[in-house]
């Protein structure tokens, strides 16, 4: 019944390639299916103003797309002197959602920024950049730690994150972008690997939803930040 | 245990003057408790390229504060040279909430506006924004419909929002600023008058929450929608 | 023989709203016909860099209108990046009004920002923001005194403006917008209440004019300019 | 009594050079004193959007300084990405006044636009933009005629315009930036050659002035934008 | 005795692989040692203004750096809101460049955009923009010429780009970052396979050079460009 | 056969005025025939954070183009909110140019900003700013020495720029724009007086070249560069 011939309930394939790049202080290449975002984790001495001096750090994260990782090529942002709505709607997301799993007095005063650029999409580029962020940010400061500059691990609990959605009238697991065009209700559920809620964002397009079908979605979606999270401690122990 | 001695399940007191400004083809201030909005709904006989010829409408929103609508004064958005992220952020969210709510068919191929902006800011001004700009929205309906430029109702229910969250332990309705700025978790909750949901975000920051908290969340926020929704109702009648 | 049927020498009924807005340290609504601008002023313990060490506060000012204050919607500042020449040239002029009527020296090092945003418009807004921005300075001033923080009064003597015009060749005090639209020459008038001038903008668009209708013109602004210094003292009092 | 030694009703030593560049239908090196102005005429055979199919003509002016024509170095507002608010007021003010000189209808459908850029600065530029601005407008509405495609002279009467000031207590004709500097109280006079006004700006930064002062100004810019208009007549003619 | 220990005349390890994306008509991952550079180009049927109805196609560039690519994280030029100089100069060159080895006339009335961008920079990501860039418009014009759209081959000859420069006293082909930002003088030479010219960049930054050493970097180029085209061919038959 | 009559290895007349503006420390206007150029040099006692603290000096340009310098008018930079890309390479090319001929630590930590700003163009404005530029900072330079805040001279040898292309298939020095517009193959030289390269930047567009042609034009520039360097030196001495 979906286009891919997936289960309702079955992810797409994940690959993680770490240490893509070499200079960043953590980086993974992280494919869910066709949709493929590099990572990268820069650690900083120096926090922003407003936390200067309260011994806390700080995570943040900037998003983008190369023009031509979508079907048809979209201006790029650097051209036209601003990044869109949609960009800054979604790194401002995943800062959150990263900040939420760091324990940012163990981190101590300094600044990781995880930048998530999208090399090629197929829907669900957010939840992917979430996923690999963790992943990219987990290896940064685990060189932290190896250097002594960190010595509690202020990373309990990773972080992983899946799109559900009504597609067809049947609720399903991380949607590509053949289904994301058509489901009427889909949403971003961003969990820690033991399972607790860091943001929900469930949403309808032109039309409605119950408490019920959200109630189904956060199953399916219980279930797929299970087993990224079991991927994710894979990769970075 | 509320700075505001307000029970948990308790909205601000909610106070609308429809038709505030003359020029505009609907117009309401909402008040709720010290978070004041204009809310105007301008009609366009023209829609975004990608739906020319279509015959559906569109609606959209823009967001803005005034510079001093906040304890301290903040940049004025105009100067800085562009839109913040979270003024995006939630015109993007204002939006698609009253876009669910509307039959674009019936609306016929043309362009409704609303602006929201903030006069006075004391927490909740995005939930605020969305309940008030439903107003004008349906004030500007009325119009066509009188007017005999549209036929079917295009706002068949009506939309409202409110926020909740667990402060000091306790999961409280509609937070104001001190709750807000002290809250590990909270949510938007954006429903139709007759129960539907259209838009859950429920975030933390710097913690996590449970199914549970969301669905004892959930609960005060349909109670508060339904409140808000009779609101609606009697001043748009 | 005036659209509204006034007499060539009656301004607009004025009203004026104090504290129209909490946060700041001075607002007002002021309402000139169905011209409605919300002015706040803000204090702020810094100065420009050019003024600090000299002793000297200053004053300075804001202009903005929302997207549907006029008869058609304009497109948002904020959106499209940029301050329009309008805006620009309107809160400079504001701003030298202001400070013309200021004791720089008496204010101290500090910095007042006044903000002035167009609810509604319909024909001399700038005027009505001096006005109106004369008002919250002065209310934001009686807090420093109040406060102990300045001692000896740095507004002596208060500061309003009103336009005048060649409407239909007749010189009329205070345009509104029917008359604005029409009148080839017209003029905004910036005095103390004690009828020193502060600022004189005389200009025709499309044709020119002579000494002796400038004086006339001069003439109706005394008059106006007194009438609303009696108003602003009543409401500062 | 004047830095320059001039005396009170004099003015700077004027000399314009007509055709000082090659590509535009009509240019002028005007220099008052020290302040050296290249303005330019263009024609283009479209108008602004709003008046299109009116029949009627546009002029419009813009304006700029070299990063060092002043004494200090500014930075260049294409380098900072906008021009700031004092060159916006300059060439709306320069625009205004040149259309207050034309015969719109005569012009016909086409735009001129006058570029008037500041090679070396020494007060009363934008008043030297008004009058070299007019002689560039004037050649080039010559070579229209003269080539058959404007019949009737658009340009009935000449445009041009001084500054004004009280320096140290006197009134002053044509200040330069010494005096600028130290005048409590200056203003723009824009007239044309048989003494219409068109536009006066006297304002007054830090201090007050009366009518009898106004007055004074007055009778000494109609003794200046007289001397002012029979140069340009000559170098036009 | 060159950091890598490469001989004077020996490339870094080429690698190409191309299709490295999905959706884009050409696409290439091109990796001169550690510089990886993602090529993508996208073919459009529509070209600029200035060349409409002329029966000639475009072929343009733009290029890019992840904010990582580099040693130190540089900021997001979408998030500053402008393409640096250095950027706007790059792009400029790749589009010259690969233009320079195109039949506008018999690609017909279309535009090719290619993207560069550097995921990994350790010096020269201009020229492997340039020799990557020619490959995925090579894979983009089969596309075209595969579908019968093209018929006669606009591409007759590869164009390939390889730094050359003094390093320590000797002249050093294919230079990588400790070799650039040590050489007094580099150039970059953009070559057609048959050893044609299309572009001589060579600059010394304070110092300067003769022309024999010119001569000297030529032909170590002209060795460099010959294997590139070698590997052009063998990677796009 | 030279659209001007001049022969292949004659330049056009060359007319330096120095002191054109008394402001800026060094100013000089050049005119290679109809192309003009103002300019200026800038001492200013701060260097870019880069170098602060090393000792060492900076000598950095900007360029511009009076909208009606060129036979079409212009957008004007500065209102169209950034510098083009052509500017922004144009000037980086000047300041690199100049800063090969300057000994920096003979300068001593101060930046000079040199301006060229292209009153009239006709081709070659990059060169005749280069060239006049290098007057500009000479005079500034020497105004330093003769303070005795530079003892010894940081401008060993004077850097001039000359153009040459292949037009009509020959070889020819300094393009005008007749010229320009129609050569397939140009190319800018810079070098010193004494004949040493700087930088050579030649380029095809829609062609190729040869190492024979690079160097016919090599000899002409060799030629053009010595006749600058004299004229500058006179002017200078």
């Amino acid at each position: 019944m979906r286009p891919s011939g997936r289960k309702l309930d079955e992810m797409r394939a994940v690959s993680i390639e770490t240490g893509f790049t070499k200079h960043a202080e953590g980086s993974a290449l992280i494919k869910m299916g066709d949709t493929h975002v590099l990572c990268t984790a820069t650690i900083e001495d120096r926090v922003p103003p407003f936390i200067k001096g309260s011994g806390l750090g700080w995570v943040t994260a900037e998003y983008g797309m190369l023009p031509r990782a979508t079907n048809t090529r979209m201006r790029r942002e650097a051209a036209s002197g601003k990044q869109g709505g949609r960009t800054v709607e979604i790194q401002r997301l995943i800062g959150r959602a990263l900040r939420a799993g760091v324990d940012r007095s163990a981190l101590g005063e300094r600044q990781i920024t995880v930048d998530c650029d999208v090399l090629q999409a197929d829907g669900g580029t957010r939840c992917a950049s979430i996923t690999g962020g963790w992943i990219a940010l987990r290896l940064a400061v685990n060189k932290l730690m190896k250097a002594g500059d960190v010595v509690s691990d202020p990373l309990v609990d990773p972080v992983a994150a899946v799109s559900c959605g009504i597609y067809a009238g049947q609720p399903v697991l991380d949607l590509d972008y053949p289904e994301d065009s058509e489901a009427g209700v889909d949403g971003n559920f961003i969990m820690t690997g033991s399972g607790k809620l860091i943001e929900v964002q469930m949403s309808a397009e032109g039309s409605t939803y119950t408490r019920d079908q959200m109630n189904q979605l956060m199953d399916l979606a219980e279930k797929g930040v299970g087993e990224l999270a079991t991927i994710q401690k894979s990769v970075t122990a």
